[in-house]
């Protein structure tokens, strides 16, 4: 899985110049932080020298959702103009597992397991980032060496006050939850990873930010540049919260099939389909500004919007051909024939909850009298919830609208307010 | 400078069993915490087994005083028992330096001072205790192979609120004063130093409680028993203050002369007496006993309780020989012949001064006029200070009572507040 490095891999290449338009859009479009905006932008601007960019990622749930692509198109697109782009696979950080965001820390996880959902990462990885200009490397390269002296030389470069600080550090003082002092080595590894590959520009989910600062504060006080540092905004999943890994059903994966990306996209809240366009498609940034303008003014109906939406989407992520597909697929199932054009109605509320079994839901949509009721007709393989027959066990994450089809002829729209 | 461990120096050897009495003084003589009485009065009353006693140092200054030794007689008392003394050169932590009692943390030392260091050491732990049933280890062997998995495995061990409840890191918490992570590292190491000799019991000064219950509570993670674990009190140096290696001039060492030795305790505050006796002499339990309760009743002068002092620590460090000696040389300075009866006499406060330079003292005590007369008389040469011929650069602690004579005949006894 390890890319070997081209011969000529170091040799001076001169990166592309870009086009100040393609620039500027680089620079604003799903971009929350750039640290620091003049200069970085002087650089990619002067075309002087290939900059070294440095992604890292911890290998622990491997599969990457659409929100990652937002990050991702942002590598692309620093490769295309010549730049490199280093993939740092964090086999060791995942030992310690990264704090960020949660209130507790996570399991460990086996090194063969590290290795596999490494692979599996990378690959997806490269669904959106070339080849070409990208290099992996493993964070054994240097802490498989590291010894104590090394982790008191750099454990010396920072404060306990500063760590406190982080968000997620504080919440857990607060709440009293124990924060293990390995937790506090973590966003000192992530930022080692800069030195030991002389990153010139880091990038990351706004998330990352304080990790992202710690690596171009240590290569300051080590005599090196100081990276630039660049942050994505968190795209939001099909429950309205920032997609992520530890939440499977809320997130649209690189993988999922096109019926499954359209009919995912379909469901997301109506609000969400700004964040959507700008920061999910390739679309041009200024159809993207007219079509985000018009919404805001109602001057398209939300439903076309998002069709629309859907479509983009499936069509970058698989092919025109099977967004077509996809959309007459998912038309067929809620629009046309099958279903009839007037059905009963439920608006359910869904309380904040992020998953509702099936015998819950037609409890509440008074399609069952009784979950002994709905618990029969599901056994019974008599319920197709969106064109799909549904289990005794399966959950629906509540957002959008559904069909639940009972029987031959019974039909109820769902709608979660 | 290592001991060579005697080939027979873990075969089975049953330890004595002390008598009730000798038991008893131990457990409470000198003694601040012991945890758990119980269990670590019948582990030694038992005499089942030899058991492992751990003491650690940190070879930053080397010279040892005989606050130091309060401590020291308590291993030799284990050693006479047949226990078997582990000394711990902390050639690791003494790479971080031990943030106890310190507002900041202490700089790092080459490796070659820190073998010299612990050399000097060694020479003068062994004026107390015996060869005998003792041996060092440097951390090295343990730490030197320590990999970034070890540390992040023990950094998970503990957390960073336990860390932040010493009273040295709430302080600076408190003072906003910075604490570099490597300073929460530190009892980590020191705790680890309990596991990788297996140590059965600790013994240190009470600022070092919080560390040595690391120790016990790691020993228990990783499934060893934990260690018995006792406090000896810091005795108080001339100043007043507990007594530091970070102020030689308020200490009494262990390789000072016996003039000095006597001169030093002659020149304590009376009130520290009770804590001389108790805790830095060899006299009987009972003899202490009976003399700190005549001290309290003022049935002895205090200036012939503190000459009986002086002469029992001195006696102790040299000999009998030397003390009587040293006794004979104070009292020639102070009492008799040379020094009229009858003086001038000047009390001075201190206000929290460490030290005063003999050009203050001067002035301050009327003895010159001004300081530039101050530093004529000491550039003559003309300046004696209880019987020493001192310099302009010279200082004195102020406190107790000296006698200060310029040139022939002019005395004055000079009392601190």
């Amino acid at each position: 899985m390890l890319t070997a490095i081209p011969a000529d891999f170091y040799a001076f290449r001169v990166p592309q110049v870009p086009a100040q338009a393609e620039l500027d859009e680089f620079l604003a479009r799903a971009m929350v932080d750039v640290i620091v905006r003049e200069e970085f932008a002087a650089l990619l601007r002067s075309g002087e020298r290939r900059l070294r960019i440095k992604q890292g990622f911890d290998p622990t749930r491997p599969n990457l959702h659409i929100g990652h692509a937002v990050g991702l198109r942002k590598l692309r697109q620093l490769a295309r103009w010549g730049h490199e782009i280093v993939l740092i696979v964090g086999d060791w950080t995942t030992q310690i597992g990264d704090p960020t965001d949660k209130d507790e820390t996570r399991p460990t996880m086996s090194h063969e397991q590290v290795l596999k959902n490494a692979q599996t990462y990378v690959e997806q990885f490269h669904m959106v980032v070339p080849r070409e200009n990208s290099r992996i490397v493993f964070q054994s390269e240097w802490f498989a060496k590291f010894g104590l002296r090394d982790v008191i030389d750099l454990a010396g470069k920072f404060t306990a006050q500063q760590m406190l600080q982080r968000e997620e550090f504080r919440k857990r003082m607060e709440k009293k939850t124990p924060i293990p002092i390995k937790d506090l080595l973590y966003p000192l590894l992530q930022a080692y990873d800069s030195v030991a590959i002389e990153a010139d520009v880091e990038m990351g989910g706004t998330d990352q930010l304080f990790n992202i600062l710690a690596g171009r504060e240590l290569q300051a006080q080590l005599g090196q540049p100081p990276q630039q540092v660049f942050t994505v905004p968190l795209l939001e999943g099909l429950d309205g919260e920032k997609m992520s890994k530890s939440k499977p059903k809320t997130g649209i994966w690189l993988t999922d099939e096109p019926n499954e990306i359209y009919g995912k996209v379909m469901s997301i809240d109506d609000a969400l389909m700004p964040h959507y366009y700008e920061w999910a498609t390739e679309l041009p940034w200024g159809e993207v500004k007219k079509i985000n303008a018009a919404l805001a003014q109602k001057q398209i109906p939300a439903k076309e919007a998002k069709e629309r939406l859907a479509w983009q989407i499936t069509s970058e992520l698989h092919s025109p051909a099977a967004a077509d597909a996809a959309k007459e697929a998912f038309a067929r199932q809620f629009q046309k024939g099958e279903a009839p054009e007037d059905m009963p109605e439920r608006v359910l509320g869904a309380d904040g909850e992020r998953e509702i079994s099936y015998v819950d839901l037609l409890v509440r949509a008074d399609i069952a009298k009784s979950k002994t009721q709905a618990r029969q007709l599901l056994s019974q393989n008599g319920v197709m919830v969106d064109g799909n027959r549904v289990s005794i066990d399966g959950t629906l994450v509540p957002s959008g609208e559904h069909v639940v089809r009972v029987g031959k002829r019974n039909y109820t729209r769902i709608r979660f307010r």
